[in-house]
């Protein structure tokens, strides 16, 4: 499947809207020029419908928010959902302000989200309005491991169809299922958390992968998820010991704009419950 | 040229005000410290006219925009006016919305402006009232190639004529023009359309240029333009093939920081028209 | 006192809470991961208190502001001092503006603040409610010397008696100190004010510092500062001919990643006034 779905982003160019924060931003635009996407970044609400009529997909991420960026959420998020283009909705924090678990709700209820995209912490509290997200980083508790994978998995799905989106938890192993198949990805390396908005650039990355293939859209966003963490395995094989964090995020970045589908082929890990 | 162009940005040490951005804004001011300008990135009308009393030149970039912001470009255009420092337009993504086209006219009527720079299909969209742009990159059918390049610089030097401003059209071949001399540049390198920003970067440049020689501002506008295009190709050299965008960004920056007029003089490339 | 002081902030992994500018904000949330902390750029007013319920310290950047983020720095301000967690200030560019000279003003009202970090000329403009700050770099006239660093431990020693404030002034040489002990500190290098941001990420690592050792407060800034500066010292010596402040900026954050106790014991050049 990465092949074609690789080539779709590749040969579309699709243009993606993101309401995002200014602490990742221009990671987020550089890993996706690099992975053959093109960004743009209008968090108005006066020019995103105008925006939406240009781009292929929208993300919302709420990592930072004002005023004007929230009702940015819902005027493009509705005007996506009147053109039939994808929106991605990556809840940062939520569980960490009664403003952001709320948002998300209202959200969810005025929006059709395509895929949300979060850690364990962050997914719980929108599907059980609560949570005990500690920042941006899941808690310990909500780790997802080879022993709760089954029953994280049957949340997953059940918070998919209640919501009708795809449903991706990033961590250790990541899940990235709608109602019924979750393809469960052993890639990625522990070190990605010590770089900031590794999370962030993934949902980007993910709204052109879904943009870009809106008929297979579990496989495109499954693609994406397994593409990230390949690069971030990869990147890290490059380090040497005077190497920190942010070499490792231009290696990252570098290592998605080099990847073919054969580079995913090659190391993808992972099984499909 | 270059050699005094050059030193007199390394020896004045400009402090350039940016309203820009915040997707670009990281990477602008690390450029304007590498070529020897000092940034600084006041946004705010309430403090913009006392920081204009310091500053030597202001950049004004639309590539995202709040009310905020807005208004300092026209209090912040206004003062520079008054002081006689250049202001330079980046009209990101003109055409792009509505929103963007009525700003950058507005900011034509009620400021003088002494430097655009955008792509062609910006400036088009500035200079006609239309245009097919693209979110934030040309359109194809707007690319400057030899065969249309004499057409090209005449519409330039028509409507640096009706502005009065320099005008900078980038893309495979950059055009620097006023309204009777355009510098048509051939360096650069099409890899540098997959870093976010470098236009941005440039224009940020261009307002360091252009405010340490005000009395040869289209020689210094045209030896930005020509210095960001000969580390662009400085910068693709040194790359290997496990290099990609990111990479190529900080490469670029450290390029700038590490050129002098002699750099510049080995391998501009241009011609007069 | 390195060793206690850097393990407790790997150990305690403390949340710290940003608002800042969004210039270098990237920059911050790295090297606060790179020094064991967790960063977190809320600053909005409606959610900061919920978030500093969770963050252990908070970092107070003027770099740019906005209405909404002056509110939040007072909210959160007043919250932290209420949980009794470390409020540290930056006072970017004070002097530069009315406004921005009134909010410090404003600030060391009504927020009790651990801890000042500026320039000469910043600290100056605070303490004595004038200044000729040039941008956000210190006049030459500001500069703290060997010749002059007896007179200018005295000011700062007043100024953190009046405040009740640690004061740290950064330049050739540092300052740290409190009303009675001052870490006076000769590490670092010059090519580190070609970095936009360097004394922005050194207010978060100072952040994160002073929150993971409470009890010690003098010698854990003076510990964040020393190690700021050997890092700056330890990656210039990495940096080849072809590198400039691009990679300079990486390699900094990487070697905070990379810094033990040892690091900074070895390479610590500091007396004691």
């Amino acid at each position: 499947m990465f092949k074609e779905i690789m080539e779709n982003v590749k040969n579309q160019n699709p243009v993606i809207d993101n309401i995002t924060n200014y602490v990742t931003v221009n990671d987020c635009a550089n890993i996706l020029l690099a992975c053959g996407a093109s960004p743009i970044m209008c968090d108005n609400p006066d020019e995103i419908e105008d925006i939406m009529n240009i781009a292929s997909g929208l993300n919302i991420n709420i990592g930072t928010i004002s005023e004007m960026t929230v009702e940015a959420m819902f005027v493009g998020g509705k005007k996506s959902n009147d053109l039939g283009k994808p929106v991605v909705l990556d809840p940062v924090g939520a569980g960490a302000s009664k403003l952001r678990t709320s948002l998300c709700n209202d959200l969810l209820d005025e929006v059709k989200i395509s895929v949300i995209r979060g850690n364990a912490s962050e997914i719980k509290t929108l599907a059980k309005g609560g949570g005990s997200t500690r920042g941006v980083d899941s808690s310990v508790e909500d780790t997802i491991t080879e022993e709760n994978l089954e029953d994280a998995v049957k949340f997953v799905k059940e918070f998919s169809k209640k919501t009708g989106a795809i449903i991706v938890i990033t961590g250790a192993i990541d899940i990235v299922s709608n109602s019924e198949r979750a393809f469960c990805i052993r890639n990625g390396h522990k070190m990605m958390s010590s770089i900031t908005g590794t999370g962030c650039q993934l949902s980007a990355l993910i709204t052109a992968f879904a943009s870009a293939n809106k008929e297979k859209m579990l496989e495109a966003v499954a693609t994406a998820v397994i593409l990230m963490g390949v690069c971030g395995e990869l990147s890290y094989k490059r380090l040497d010991e005077t190497h920190g964090n942010s070499t490792y995020r231009n290696y990252i970045i570098d290592d998605i704009y080099n990847a073919t589908y054969k580079t995913v082929e090659e190391n993808a890990k992972y099984t499909i419950i």
